[in-house]
């Protein structure tokens, strides 16, 4: 199942493509679209849908999250924010992809098992989960992207989690990492 | 110069096209778009967006503006008119148009001659300038439209008012009303 995470912005929008298994995430492409910074608010909401559009015509993900990322921000930006949230929920929708949405701290808390962990932390866990390079991922809001794609992956397995929990309950990337390094989580 | 107004709403979007000259507008066609009330979010921007775009490629505007509607609105409805805002912008911009935005309290002075304007008033006042009846525009999210294109209409007229001054100064409605109907203002 490919999996587009994106990690909305006025000026810079994550994004972050896996495939693979909850248990073995897959990294398979990840960027950053930059907007025009002296262009006009309209001219980089346009630059915005063009991004995206191509992004979803070139790597046709079959499922996408994008985040809600309102919490703590000015009045002001979380506006700007809207109106460029606005753009790539319309563009998925006209993709036929349903996106779902996910809070800043439930993406952090699904990678790193805190739902304040800071930026670093985020990206050193996606580094790890996916096990990819610096190289790989350049940029915070592709790290980010890639933690709204793995929190969503991880939810996609458990769709009922904490409705119809397993006999073991859901799994965090916690003990899925320590899994893979063959120690106790 | 074909004027377009749009009122957006994250439930239902007014516009309103007018031409003709500023002390003579003259009411083209208004109406609403409105979104599926149950569908999801990211259904009903995609709604909003092909039907601006249908009016777009029906209607031809050479120049448009789009309400900035946040003020004493909730934080949530806001975000949401953010969304619905971001898509409009986005149509307008691939049509080649640069819209401009006014503040409600701005259009309202335009149209009224007071900032405190209500929503009959406004109404009120749109059909007056515009000789036209109640039949002609229905609903109060289509007046609201057509007020924001009578305050570009009359912003255009008057594109460096407060900063060069004509000798008499940029005339509000209030005046062009009492001109059109022959009295003094």
């Amino acid at each position: 199942m490919k999996t587009l995470g994106i990690d909305p912005g006025s000026s810079v929008t994550g994004w972050g493509l896996i495939d693979g298994s909850a248990s073995r995430p897959r990294l398979i492409e990840c960027g950053q679209l930059r907007l025009p910074a002296g262009a006009a608010f309209h001219t980089r909401l346009l630059e915005l849908r063009r991004g995206i559009d191509e992004l979803l015509v070139r790597l046709r993900p079959e499922t996408a999250a994008v985040e809600w990322p309102f919490h703590g921000v000015n009045a002001r930006s979380a506006l700007q924010l809207a109106h460029a949230r606005g753009v790539l929920l319309c563009s998925l929708a006209e993709h036929g992809i349903e996106p779902d949405e996910y809070a800043p701290a439930t993406i952090k808390k699904a990678v790193t098992g805190s739902g304040r962990a800071d930026k670093v932390q985020v990206r050193t866990m996606v580094l790890r989960l996916l096990s990819a390079s610096g190289e790989q991922v350049r940029g915070s809001d592709a790290a980010d992207a890639l933690a709204v794609a793995l929190c969503h992956q991880q939810s996609c397995r458990h769709p009922a989690a904490g409705t119809t929990p397993s006999r073991r309950g859901p799994r965090t990337w916690e003990a899925l990492v320590a899994e893979r390094e063959g120690r106790r989580p």
